[in-house]
């Protein structure tokens, strides 16, 4: 079968694939095979292909990326309840044990066992099908389309964030950077029930795309103290009831404090491969806290719901779409981080 | 000065009313002088009218009635920071004593010592003008008509539900009863993060209107066990994460439990004057969590924040607006409950 | 092997029972093989005994008794990590479906295919050897004996139900009812912060009992308001913080918000098998938050850790130990309901 | 009268202190006078004595220490209804604003115009009386001493932490730092349901009397790897539910989350005057929470009623007691940080 292989650092190649596991491709009892149908491009699927590694993990051997991904059920096992032949889905890509101690707590994101696509040495799914548990596979309603569905996996990192900042229905948001995460992130706490959230970036076009989604999200120039002012000058001194770190920046990160109302709550969704500076003192006179996020657990059917309700519309990030066979291309593209774009995806061949 | 005095049982009147306690128009350093421009009519005015008491509150002299209410600010004490003459405002009609326990404890609502306005012996609103503390008074943006603005003191019941009731993003909903209170509760918990609410009613026109409010609700007719199938079909059988009881009939609130999926959170919002039927079973093999709410506290400002933002509408709720001259007539319609009505307000000459 | 087996209602053998499901002696890759040592009597498992059902689960076959239980590894499967033979242990008599949708978020308990000893059709462990999962089999520390270790599964129900109340520091509790599920409730309200928990009874010797566990435990006859006098004098009318049901009677459970603070929570713990009495204004005026719980959830290693460190002193509620061999006359004597025990334990031959 | 004057940085004098505002000694309606009893020395009054400064506030004009502090009702305002002439109390130091928005939300710590003893330019209570807001004086049952009545505001910064922390019955506990809030940090912990508290320190005298307290505390010297060593040794590699760090050392802090376990607590307590390292990484691995608290919210009541019951002991924390007379040699002692003493008390003439 034909899949997108990253080769080796800045190396990919579109091409037939006949190494994948055996234990991949067997299909279990509570198993589902599923046609893939649409990829999105993630910024660390790109980092995979641009720098070789990401942290700990290091691509040692030919590996197909993608993560983000939707598709149509084609075969089920014989324990299977929930999906038939023919259902629409989107799937979760990291696979926990289910014995861990970890995942028996509700809390599988941080099992240290967990499987997680295009992460070395688990395979992605930019090929034409794959074997997935059931339990990680969600049927979609008829008005989810499977581009929207595509999206549920960077979206669920905004709903677990809004879910763990617990935000109450009124609060002031903030998100620190307009990236792709920053801005499911806002649309996230808007639909967790922020009343409005300012979303801060230091480039223009992010901003526009921002502030097009909702008006409700207030974009603001990352420069100097604009974000703090204009918070204050909002909510007479009060501040932010969350903020959001969604930008990976040591230096938006040393200054999630200033922007936050006592007895606020920061999300640190942003990965930060080095130590970070935090100021105790501001966290302090607050009481803020702090809630610290791995991916997503359990949101998954949420994101499909409210994508079906019409909640939360992701169709407006998705700006651009690639056929399979112009992977490497789109690769290309999105390594060269177009300002203007926010989501690239790629469909496979029906 | 005029106002709508309820002089006793059944007997209404729009008159002049001298007798109004000195202390409620005298300017205390921390209060406004407001002048009153909209006023909603609450099931509660109505019940005053055609019953002369609400449990163990009495009528036993002539009352003004009307604590739904915005008006313009037009004098202000001298220790008055955060409000200025000209300022359009809603006001949250219960004033705790602000050294009580509960008060200190940031739960005011559930204070004894609570004056909250048209409950005996306390004078309500619809009247040109009263006295009120600053912090009880919220300054309204440019995007929030009076009119909306007298809605917040019904919707904050069903913002302090949903709060209460820690809605979580993608959670599914259900709302028994479709009256005001139990509109507002759908839009509050759609606000706060449901996917989708199912709103059940006895009568069809109230299951329209609220139909209408959003393509994220869904009208089922309260008859037999047409709820729960609905809700189990839709959720592979697991239930509903929240659901909301705002009927105040005590066979609806016996079959609270029975949509509820296992882990969920029942919130009692309708007054039940007697002990009503609790399936303990059903709570225990669900581990249900119950909330029971009094009121609101700290919803104000919540709420005045997503009319701004658009993040609620309530417009579609207000559909009858009379003259301060029809105060008798309005409420004597209001007393008729016609099923097609929501919202009844009353403008007070300006 | 010789088994204590409730041959139908009110007919108890000590007697070979070669019929065990052939399952349940299989050792799996993940399971353990224990000799069991001691088994508490438990209520449930004397309501078999005596009226041959307990609601829905009728025994309609030969049933092995027993679900409160300690013992020693003497084989284990071959994936199993944590444990050797030779451990000492306690054991969890639940199992739930690792792959229910209960148990993927963390709440197995609640899951309705949780498989529990003495269950019908699911035999107990009053007999020499049980085969169980390593996952919920616990390994006790030299300072825990046999006794105490059997403990842990009534102690466990007061633990979760601490837990689910969310006690804080400084508390004032209440637990209605002082057989053994009120007194491990009461003395895990203590460990999980009561400042002193009041436990009422109508039977003077359990009040005696549960007075002589702690300083901390004030107890109140079950008569009249003395309950509510006695907390209200002693808090200056404010009220308990937590309130937990443990009695299971309808008259009890009807006054449970009497004593009970503003803000303050009540955990519903007795079963009871017809709808009771909530009196809903009650509720309401304090915001009460109900919490209904079932059997627990990830308790036994909390449980165990806190015997070990002396955080929870059991020792006292072992009020008589029997013999295997005096099994039937122990359960004879259990369902006599003697005043003065509180738990009755079984030791098996070693 | 006289009073424990700081007369500025390095020089204390025992002395009349006629200036005194007027203010502070004017008895309101809801005030009490109190004749002080005794004074625990704070290590914030020892850092004014040695520094005269702690962050912005400076000590400009002479300044009476002292702000933990037990005593006797000697005159009550017209309007105080809860305590009496001759009641014993100890008193919470710092005053908030009553209408501030903080306060009004419940958490007045957070006010920013809080008053507090001895914190410039507010006076201290080493002098014979004072007059305090009957709302922040506690009566005392009869089985509380002064001595330990005046270690309730430490005490207060230690439950406030587990109250925050969430403390689970049966968690494993960590506090980093064992002088005197580090240890009322594993009092508190262990009476808020741990089985067990690591306590760590760099001295050996210090862990000594960490390890009296408690046969569930378990000192581990701050050395290397030792603390996760052995907390992973201990929990089979999982980690510590909560860690409190109570050093105020950038060191220890940057260091929290090495034997956290997923999903566990972080409370930061001790004062941080500049920026830490934060490891990120690590922080969102385990997911954690990170609490940051600024002294204490309604925790006086319940320590004064966990003292009263017995829930916790504080006398083995009080190692030594001076007259009003030695309060300077007193001071001088505390400044010289003598390894074996823990909490330093003073005792004014009755």
């Amino acid at each position: 079968m034909k899949a997108l292989v990253l080769e080796q650092k800045d190396e990919l190649s579109l091409r037939d694939f006949p190494a994948i596991d055996h234990a991949e491709q067997t299909l279990g009892p509570r198993d589902v095979r599923i046609k893939l149908h649409t990829v999105g491009i993630c910024g660390s699927d790109v980092h995979y292909y641009t720098h070789g590694r990401i942290g700990p993990f290091v691509v040692e051997a030919p590996m197909i990326l993608g993560h983000e991904a939707s598709g149509t059920v084609i075969e089920v096992g014989d324990e299977v309840a929930t999906l038939a032949v023919g259902d629409r889905v989107c799937m979760e890509p990291g696979i926990p044990d289910p014995n861990s101690r970890a995942t028996r707590l509700g809390m599988y994101n941080v099992d240290p066992a967990v499987r997680f696509w295009a992460t070395p040495p688990v395979h992605g799914i930019l090929r034409p099908t794959c074997v997935h548990p059931e339990a990680f596979t969600f049927r979609l309603p008829d008005t989810v389309s499977f581009a929207e569905a595509a999206m549920v996996e960077p979206l669920a990192v905004g709903v677990h964030a809004a879910t763990k900042a617990r935000v109450k229905p009124g609060d002031v948001g903030v998100v620190l950077g307009a990236g792709p995460i920053g801005l499911v992130t806002a649309l996230s706490a808007l639909a967790a029930g922020c009343a409005r959230v300012y979303v801060t970036d230091i480039a223009e076009p992010k901003l526009e795309i921002a502030a097009a989604l909702s008006p409700a999200i207030v974009p603001v120039r990352a420069e100097g103290d604009a974000l703090v002012s204009r918070v204050h000058a909002d909510t007479d001194g009060w501040g932010a009831d969350v903020v959001f770190e969604a930008t990976g920046s040591p230096g938006a990160a040393a200054g999630v404090f200033a922007p936050l109302a006592p007895g606020g709550c920061v999300v640190m969704i942003g990965g930060q491969p080095e130590p970070i500076s935090y100021d105790a003192g501001a966290a302090m006179v607050r009481e803020a806290r702090v809630e610290n996020i791995f991916r997503y657990a359990h949101a998954f059917p949420r994101c499909v719901a409210m994508l079906g309700s019409g909640a939360i519309d992701v169709k407006p990030l998705i700006t651009r779409t690639f056929g399979f066979d112009e992977s490497v291309e789109a690769f290309e593209i999105a390594a060269s981080a177009p300002p203007s774009d926010v989501k690239m995806q790629i469909e496979l061949p029906q």
